[in-house]
């Protein structure tokens, strides 16, 4: 195995030993040493792939946030039917996702938008486990401008393509309150719900079941005039 | 002093050193002892007034919230005018709000409700400590029972009273919808976006001022038929 290959397996194997530590006791006080333990390598071995905790926090977030991308773009793969189905999938360009729209390919703006929603909640293990990973990470970027940084720039990226859904819905008459509607002002507002969502579903508040169905409800009033 | 007076003090300016480095650092990694020199006290002192760090966190968590709920009644109480004004300022029972409006009484379903949501979002300087003590709970709570349940009691509790508050603007033919308003749904979505806005907030990701314009986007469309 080239060295370059071998050396990211490496980083992500240290990457899910520190998911492991944050799906089941939190990062709060986890060390270098710990994460080591975990990955059952030396401390000295971990830090020739990480050379701070920061920089392995990082990494890890990264990836756990590229995995959860990846999943949802295939679920809104298999939502795609016929010869546009696949091109649909790509949740990080606002732009194509319009085009897309009005070409009248693809899912319906409704449907990709409902998918990444339900794709940021905690509603089957693999997105429990990123959802505690994001919760802990939180704690962290309050007071650490590294990691916070991370999301003042994705926060925004996201909100921009979940507007471009909106909007596209909008030309399309699917959405309630004609142009009144203000898509970025929509897109934040869900982000903060599907956040606030799984923050209670995480406190076992409510069920992720219960959680779906409150998200749904919010979307039924946002595309009421159908 | 009476000695219980005494002990109760003791007990909140320690609770307030506590908060004041899970304001400013969270509460990552820190120990009796960290908090022990917060307050300039030795730590078998501390250990007299908290055996334990959960139990010091649980007391500090409920005085917190004990005060952003008295400023959320002082904010109710001064909406209120006339001879109804004072008595529509108990947050904790969603009965009273209810008779209230049915009487015609005290200020308005959707003003209370307004000021108790804006209430929790960080906007000044003691309700933004309070949220950055709330976070550096809540990445506890989801590995701790204890506080879990202090959660899984508390926001049922509040969301009965919004949804209380909701009911009543709704039998005024205040909301949008009409009967198909679901107020305890509507409750959990208003108390998840607020938790979500916060996050935001805290984050860096929008001002304080942009949380609020997008809560009340929010409140616009739900009481929308007026």
């Amino acid at each position: 195995m080239p060295k370059k290959v071998d050396h990211e397996a490496r980083r992500l194997e240290i990457a899910e030993a520190l998911w492991r530590i944050a799906s089941t006791r939190g990062l709060d006080g986890v060390s270098l040493r710990d994460v080591a333990a975990e990955a059952d390598i030396s401390l000295g071995r971990l830090q020739h792939y990480f050379r701070t905790k920061d920089e392995m926090l990082l990494f890890a977030l990264r990836h756990i946030n590229s995995l959860a991308d990846q999943r949802i773009r295939e679920r809104i793969g298999a939502l795609a039917a016929g010869p546009g189905s696949g091109t649909g999938t790509d949740t990080g360009t606002g732009p194509s996702a319009e085009s897309e729209a009005e070409a009248g390919q693809g899912p319906p703006p409704r449907a990709v938008l409902r998918e990444c929603l339900m794709g940021m909640l905690p509603l089957d293990e693999k997105s429990r486990v990123g959802t505690l990973v994001g919760a802990a990470y939180f704690a962290r970027a309050i007071h650490d401008e590294r990691l916070r940084e991370e999301a003042r720039e994705g926060i925004p990226r996201l909100a921009e393509f979940l507007a471009s859904l909106l909007r596209s819905a909008r030309e399309r008459g699917e959405t309630a309150g004609g142009r009144a509607l203000d898509p970025y002002t929509e897109a934040m507002l869900l982000i903060s719900l599907v956040d606030g969502l799984t923050a209670y579903t995480l406190l076992g508040v409510q069920t992720g079941e219960e959680a779906a169905q409150r998200l749904d409800a919010h979307l039924d009033r946002l595309f009421a005039d159908r």
